[in-house]
């Protein structure tokens, strides 16, 4: 038995969560239900604009891993914050949870902060998200523990985490202690515009070392520069060994090999969509690493993503393993 | 007409709020609904022990404050927050709000940081609050702005703010500037143990200065040292204009000469007591500057309280007017 059942590798952050009727995304130039990069004096602008808020740990990989360690799964997780007030909220909420988490701390001397995503929740519950990297951006190779991935079953690489200086050279580092150490390795697209500035880099990774590939309708089309969203599908399923693609509403699909489940969505009030395809990817491989078979995992998936989206923040709040037992998972 | 409904004053913080079963509040050493002072270690300790959290700005009077503003009432707050990432969140979500807030700001060479207050919320939705006060326990008489105080209709005065060196010396200019600029004075004794500790202090401006008292059951026994809650309700009603006492689910108690009124609660599905009496003195507040009568004014106290305590954090969230006008308060 391994000592972890995954290790994810993102960018770690903060969220600032706040509503925002829907001109506030036109006035402010947020675009929305997508994720946009911005810098410092961009992130101070918008805040000042913004309503109250609330501070909740967020950072895409962060939460799934959240998700698996709620659910009793054995976690640890790679990502950079200062050593300032948010770094600390980020790390106590994860280590909380149960997850193991080594920051990788950046010191008070460093000029860049811990990383925060403004997310601005309309009144339909999509989020649109704004982020400040701030030190997340200089995760390195060196940061990389290849012992640490040696010892889990699976990593759970960040999209997002294609952004940033050394990022393809730490996720290289991680993907060969994975291979060697006999680690599977999983990986989520994160957002269609990060597919766009990186599709190559994604396209090279999906074919050459991806077992396990986490997309949403729009990512999958994305990548393979396509609006046949069948076509996606299958040119993904070709790539790797099991595709996990969500659609929203429309529940989720999995594919392997010539083998093909829908999971259907299960229905709820949307309050805040930030996290849904964090928490299908966390349930998902809590469930793949803890005997469930691919159909099972999706429901799962499906599951933890309608928990998530009936309130604000990106971390489960009811028990999910109750939840997978209400719907007579586990 | 003056420029302020109310000018605020009192402890700034940030809410760390987390769930925590009955047992934790034992096998911790804290003290089931009420507010504990923590220094800095304990603070620390208790911190690395709590589950996930999230962060909403509190801080009694500037919930207060936030509930008038929420209200569009015209306000400002006086507190201390040092230059950090928790002070420039309390300072961000007043703003927000609407509220004036100047920030007396410690500078980052400042050892102790921005207060906070970790709240942990059992299932019964009942707080208990560890408060590590920071930099706001150095709010000090050269920090009241007089000016302000004096353009102001009301100002009100938070109870735990009798905790820290300086408190009674800035309240007291406070008090000054007030009667010199015909502001009222109102004062929420804010905890029963809060009163413990400074009854002297509170009886001789109560009965000196105070032209609006907000108590509850317990702090107002604890005030006059009696068990009999008549006999507390009839001896401060003597001693100010007004007195507002809330009595949990039995509503509030409105007195004023040898008037008295009773508003109801309203009932509702308790998620977390944070907050309850700050809405109650916002929205009461609210009323009785808007030319609402007492009774009206309690009511809408009534209303708002139930508001803050079917959610997580002690700032509104629905939108109060409505709620008052559902309520057919307006």
């Amino acid at each position: 038995m391994k000592e972890f059942h995954v290790v994810g590798i993102g960018n770690a952050m903060v969220d600032i969560l706040a509503h925002a009727p829907e001109e506030f995304l036109e006035q402010n130039g947020v675009e929305k239900g997508i994720m946009q990069l911005i810098d410092m004096d961009r992130a101070v602008e918008l805040y000042s604009s913004i309503g109250p808020a609330r501070e909740i740990s967020g950072g895409s990989a962060a939460n799934t891993i959240a998700g698996i360690a709620h659910l009793g799964g054995r976690t640890a997780y790679v990502g950079k914050v200062k050593d300032d007030q948010l770094g600390e909220i980020f790390a106590h909420d994860l280590r909380a949870q149960g997850a193991t988490y080594e920051t990788r701390m950046a010191p008070k001397s460093e000029v860049a902060e811990t990383g925060r995503c403004i997310v601005l929740v309309t009144p339909d519950g999509e989020r649109s998200m704004n982020t400040y990297l701030g030190v997340t951006e200089h995760l390195s190779p060196t940061d990389i523990d290849t012992d640490q991935i040696a010892r889990s079953e699976w990593i759970y690489l960040e999209g997002y985490r294609f952004d940033g200086p050394e990022s393809h050279e730490a996720f290289a580092v991680a993907i060969e202690a994975a291979k060697s150490g006999g680690a599977r390795v999983a990986l989520t697209l994160s957002d269609p515009f990060c597919v766009e500035r990186h599709r190559d880099a994604f396209r090279a990774m999906i074919s050459d070392h991806v077992d396990l590939l986490f997309a949403n309708r729009a990512e999958i089309m994305s990548m393979y520069l396509t609006d046949d969203f069948e076509e996606a599908l299958s040119r993904g399923a070709a790539d790797v060994d099991v595709l996990a693609c969500t659609e929203s509403e429309k529940g989720a699909h999995i594919l392997s090999d010539d083998d093909r489940w829908h999971a259907p969505a299960i229905p709820t009030d949307i309050k805040d969509a930030t996290g849904a395809g964090d928490l299908f990817a966390g349930a998902f491989l809590w469930g793949v690493t803890h005997g469930h078979g691919l159909e099972t995992a999706g429901r799962m998936g499906c599951v933890a993503a309608s928990e998530v989206i009936s309130h604000i923040g990106a971390r489960p709040e009811a028990d999910l393993r109750a939840l997978f037992q209400k719907h007579g998972l586990i």
